[in-house]
């Protein structure tokens, strides 16, 4: 064991001095277990360990810096870029981040400032490795200042210009920067008209700022146009991933098992996880058969209306998904802007009512052919069009009230529209048989 | 009208010059019909029209370019991203391309070998506006070509070094380039493990590495290693959100109406994409009801097993819909990788086994109270619990073989796994109620 540590240890001593990403380095450290971590990491120079640390799930590093201690802790955080020391702090319990951030000293202030941000805002995921110059700045100065920042910052490629009280007054590239005569000041070359986004903005919508403007960085602002920090696109690209994934488990009821790599998590916890979403689905269950109940004397005269339960259910439970799938991905890609939600709610019951048509006659004549009553036909007919119709409209406006109500519309698109859909198709079937009873026997 | 679009020609005309991006000076032209459109874009020069219709949707570019008639489209075209014009080539008719490639003429060969790649790989996204450069330049010469390329040129953040066969061999950041000594040769200072993508590979995979390895750009390569091309991490964006709308909308069974904006596409078109999916649904409910339909005699002496048929489909298709949804996703995002694949699976059956557990006893004692008989109970009960474990296995069984057979997994997630899951609950149900006929009455 001790040998295998040493080679794993020279082996990403030699992975790191030749440039090779950190990101690939860490399954090397696969078979070691938690112990064995800490000691080679205590081996590694802050910086080396830093690199690494900074790749690790937020999870694997909380316990590999409780492992460190404290002191050294603090000298890895140091070397950290400051949104991924941030976004750790925020794991740890208040008083190891308090214990934390006295150590770091002069960068506590620093971190102290990044932490009272909400975890999912621009603030929050910020970082304050940028290069801001004075406006007044000859080009030829502005380059040598960035060869000296270079290592240190986050990105070189956007030169953020500020004024005397550091308020965000315009924006360079690097490729402006290079392709300016020497002598001209900043101001003379700078954009005036800079994308920023304000701290408190949220990630999600930060996201769709730097997507939609090709940007490679977005500068953050508090209300008054101070320049506080910067997010880069990599870290954008995370925010996508991480909302897209949100949004698909919370439309599947799938709450994710948070801190924990799904792979790794405990099998119980993954059900606990999961079990909310299914209590507000069964008990949803039980309320749409007591349905069944009531109409229990003409299910008693006409049993075949029980065959036509599935398909009714099932139909009902399809066109309603499609229709807040469209409108919760189209929420999150902007595709459904804010002044178009009146639009998409009538276009989908418009939808609605073609596809009920179609659904409905496709039914009726099945029914009819399979069971030989026209009456049944007619009945099952109707209640398809019925459900298929009202379903879109139940699977399109919940989703938009939710969305009015400010409640995330993906919660919606599981149990409860299930149970809406559910209540409301068996309610207009059993009805119609309940009132053609007489011709249906 | 003659004057709304003399001044919106002024404003769009401003903007530009003041560096607004053109993306939001697109809202300019809603008030104008496309023939208006036409004659605007016609008074631009080509450079500010191209600008215009690369942040267009595909579908308006393709009208317009017809509208324009090929001798002006051709000259705007050459001013386009070659991965831009590309795009657009590909979604106009065959005899309309040939023409547009033969009046682009010496672009038209570039054009030609892009438009050969299929539309989804590294090759089909790329452009050619990259910088290569010769491993023996020195520094300061290389600056000075950057200065005189930065213009047409995609991304100058990354320089790529070639042999002189014009083989990739190392890059260089623009920030490695400002940082070194005037006299250095590029081969000096370069980097040799150059993380490239072969113009085969699918697009998710190369936006995966591009996320993954937090890249600008990525190099596209050939079998023999010659450099073709680059992605920019703006265009990876553009798959990461596609991809994932892709698999929701398939998730759904939601078909998109491709070449159109949702919200412009007549609603008689958007219900013929949904149909296909909800046909399979259809039959599938009316095969489920016909598996109610043999245990007509069961159902006649127990009437009260038709009010628990809504909870035990619901519960079905909630858990299955969670485990094929986590496949998916894990998936796309590589939290699954290619050897969890049996763990995933066993560990979602084990996860099905005790969801199935608690929710079999929670309705058995439901069942039990609400209608006094506990040999029910017991019947439904069991039956919970066997639909519960057997639609999670079936919920990530389906997707796990399609994904072994190269069929994307989130077409599965729809009306196939609910059809299975609701004829094997159905049948453990009433199979069950039969079984146990004597004692219920």
């Amino acid at each position: 064991m001790l040998f295998k540590a040493t080679e794993i240890f020279d082996q990403i001593r030699r992975g790191l001095g030749e440039g090779t990403h950190p990101g690939d380095l860490l399954e090397l450290l696969d078979p070691l277990d938690d112990e064995e971590k800490g000691k080679l990491l205590r081996l590694l120079s802050d910086r080396e360990a830093a690199l690494l640390i900074q790749e690790m799930e937020q999870f694997d590093q909380v316990s590999l810096f409780r492992l460190l201690g404290s002191d050294r802790a603090s000298t890895i955080l140091r070397e950290m870029a400051s949104d991924d020391a941030v976004d750790l702090l925020g794991e740890l319990l208040p008083h190891e981040t308090a214990e934390l951030l006295e150590l770091v000293d002069e960068d506590g202030d620093e971190f102290s400032g990044l932490l009272k941000y909400p975890e999912e805002s621009a603030g929050g995921i910020m970082t304050t490795e940028f290069i801001s110059l004075p406006a007044e700045l000859p080009v030829e100065e502005a380059i040598a200042r960035l060869r000296e920042i270079a290592p240190e910052a986050e990105t070189i490629y956007y030169v953020f210009v500020v004024d005397s009280e550091n308020r965000l007054t315009g924006v360079l590239s690097l490729r402006d920067l290079i392709a300016a005569p020497d002598g001209t000041p900043l101001r003379a070359i700078m954009r005036r008209n800079v994308i920023s986004v304000n701290a408190a903005l949220d990630q999600e919508e930060v996201a769709r700022i730097v997507s939609r403007y090709d940007l490679l960085a977005v500068p953050v602002v508090d209300d008054e146009d101070y320049l506080l920090g910067i997010i880069t696109v990599d870290d954008v690209i995370d925010v996508l991933e991480q909302e897209a994934t949100e949004d698909i488990y919370r439309m599947a009821g799938a709450g994710e098992v948070t801190g924990m790599d799904f792979m790794e998590a405990p099998v119980h916890r993954i059900a606990w996880h999961r079990t909310p979403w299914l209590v507000i689905c069964l008990l949803g269950g039980l309320f749409s058969g007591s349905i069944i109940g009531v109409f229990e004397n003409t299910l008693q005269s006409i049993l075949v209306l029980a065959v036509f339960i599935p398909v009714i259910m099932d139909m009902g439970g399809n066109v309603s998904t499609q229709s807040s799938t469209i409108f919760v991905r189209g929420i999150a890609t902007g595709e459904i802007g804010a002044d178009d939600l009146w639009r998409y709610f009538t276009r989908e019951v418009r939808v609605g009512l073609l596809m009920g048509l179609i659904f409905g006659l496709f039914i009726a004549l099945a029914a009819f052919i399979w069971q030989g009553s026209p009456v049944l036909g007619f009945v099952v007919g109707i209640s398809m069009f019925a459900t298929v119709a009202l379903a879109t409209l139940i699977g399109s406006l919940v989703p938009v009230i939710f969305h009015k109500l400010n409640i995330d519309p993906a919660i919606t698109s599981g149990p409860l529209v299930t149970t809406i859909k559910d209540i409301t198709g068996l309610l207009i079937y059993f009805g119609m048989a309940t009132l053609f009873l007489d011709y249906l026997r």
